[in-house]
């Protein structure tokens, strides 16, 4: 049997898989943009043409994230891992210590960023409820009274654990949503700054976003490089450098199909029954398993591991067959993931489902 | 009159036009990239299928510029203002000093972030000739004996102006190459480190290549970000953190195409007579002019005046009109720019050559 390429759902954790009608309009447009006979990527930052789509593109995510009029969008380079230096740079002003969340591979790695700027008070979060690993309630969170900030990721692309708490503190909350931006409602008056690298909800990789609440634009370190600087970012309306511009563009295009679907309220509902299919189907058989809790699965990414790890091959190879791509789990966590971004509708999720069924019935 | 918009030529001084074969290559495989039923963009960075785009890349450059393997290829983000600050904080080691060498708004510009890590000794290496702009003999630049290395700038896209010297030094020489890789030949072998924006020859805005030698991967400071520190990238392959693959697999073509023409030496053969067409119609005309002196002419970015600034307007609708895009000059030296980069056939500068007479006659 042939891989199938014509109609692939694509699980990947990121670079994800981008929503089909835009992928669909970027090629059509992708030679001859806007009527100039060349591509928008060929085109000034600062002509007419180009500034048209930056700024509307940064007022439809503000529209989809009811972002306040105290907050600047920004669109940066570098990705979430950027982020790991520039908050610390751009938020430890004259302090010297923050607290950080830790509840996974991602929180762990700006730890270690973290570490190269200031003394980081890391709070464990893990822990095990009923044999699943979960994470402790907010309320018993440990945050130094010193903080300057107190930074969180509130979803774990690799370990698949989602928080749906947040810090309670009157310190400047930092999260960095790279895989759960833009997938359910959140009330971004409660942030000091929201980042995500636009791999997985948003666009393709290269560009990265940061929300800052306007009071910390004026705390960043002498060395801090001007490309990173919340401040600077935010006077030059994020082209203090030439910024990447396709990436940008297609951001946009994201932003106004996800508008369509009916913004993130109704995406959540979406992506709350894709995420209830897979996870029911899990909890329903012994032949699959997943070992977070309920109260912190998430909703994005959702790791599975086969009863028979022996079988894993097989089962990526019957994936691939029917075109359900890159389910092969990390590394550090084996056995599959399922990344149900946005863009996956929920006919993927059905797909997928059918596989484990059929699978099952075959090999269990 | 409707403007040209089916066969334009575009004289953007960056974000720059692309080959159009390139071009209509990634659109045709836009969606359906290596028979994989998705785009390049929606795959990991770490799958077998982008690793080889990733790896033929840097190959391909490789033996473009005749790299020695003794000098790293990376592939990082946040574009050559980024290097502004990477240089000096990956090179600096225990020294406070540098030298950069000032011939233009780029090399300025590098050395105000520079001074943000380091004493810089900055030479002032304009001078008039013939009462035309034009660059002291590297012989006469003074280079401090403490610098830790020597930065320029071979090509200053705004000022329209070349260097075809290397600083005489035995000192790390740095080189901003944004606006002129790959459109001569160089000997990597000469220098420290060569940076370069891909927004000009390479591909997309939003990736920027360094070349480092082996010996200056050891002297990063501290709070250097790890995603900017050249050890890291060489470690990791430029894969520390997701690159932007699609950039990265559009830079790969046009490595590609220009292979396919022959390579950087053929490819300096046409830039050459693109060049010369341009700067012997301008210095036989009265009616345009070109303030720079012969010897520092650029090869990529040629800024010309209408002797008549009041027609530049009706100039840049005649060029439009003809589907000559993107000529008006940059705001800090006025009138008009185009840029020849790579991708610009003859017939580009022909065209613009054509246009300027017939303008002349109608005008002068």
């Amino acid at each position: 049997m042939q891989p199938n390429t014509d109609n692939v759902f694509n699980f990947s954790a990121g670079p994800a898989g981008l929503p089909k009608a835009v992928m669909e309009q970027a090629q059509a447009e992708f030679v001859n943009w806007n009527t100039l006979g060349t591509s928008v990527m060929e085109i000034s930052h600062r002509s007419k043409s180009f500034i048209k789509v930056a700024e509307e593109a940064e007022q439809d995510l503000r529209d989809l994230l009811n972002v306040p009029s105290n907050y600047k969008v920004l669109f940066c380079q570098g990705g979430a891992r950027a982020q790991f230096a520039a908050v610390p740079m751009n938020l430890l002003g004259s302090n010297t210590k923050a607290t950080y969340i830790d509840a996974g591979y991602w929180a762990e790695s700006a730890i270690i960023e973290g570490r190269k700027y200031c003394e980081i008070d890391a709070f464990d979060a893990k822990t095990t409820l009923d044999g699943k690993t979960a994470v402790l309630d907010a309320k018993e969170w440990v945050i130094d009274k010193d903080a300057a900030y107190v930074h969180f990721c509130p979803n774990e692309t690799i370990d698949g654990i989602e928080i749906n708490d947040l810090p309670v503190t009157d310190k400047p909350i930092v999260a960095d949503m790279s895989s759960t931006i833009l997938s359910r409602e959140i009330d971004v008056s409660k942030y000091g700054v929201i980042y995500a690298g636009a791999q997985k909800n948003i666009g393709p990789a290269g560009i990265c976003i940061a929300i800052v609440r306007d009071d910390l634009l004026d705390l960043a370190s002498d060395v801090l490089p001007s490309f990173m600087n919340y401040k600077v970012l935010a006077e030059k309306e994020s082209m203090f450098n030439t910024p990447p511009t396709f990436a940008w563009y297609l951001s946009g295009l994201v932003f106004k199909w996800l508008k369509a679907k009916g913004g993130v309220k109704a995406i959540e509902q979406i992506n709350r029954e894709k995420a209830a299919l897979l996870y029911d189907y899990i909890d329903s058989s012994s032949f699959y398993k997943n070992g977070v809790h309920p109260n912190n699965r998430s909703l994005m990414n959702v790791p599975f591991q086969l009863d028979k790890p022996e079988l894993d091959g097989e089962f990526l190879k019957q994936a691939e067959q029917r075109g359900l791509a890159a389910l092969k789990g990390h590394r550090a966590v084996g056995g599959m993931r399922a990344s149900i971004y946005n863009a996956m509708p929920i006919e993927g999720v059905r797909a997928l489902v059918q596989l484990m069924e059929e699978f099952e019935q075959q090999y269990a």
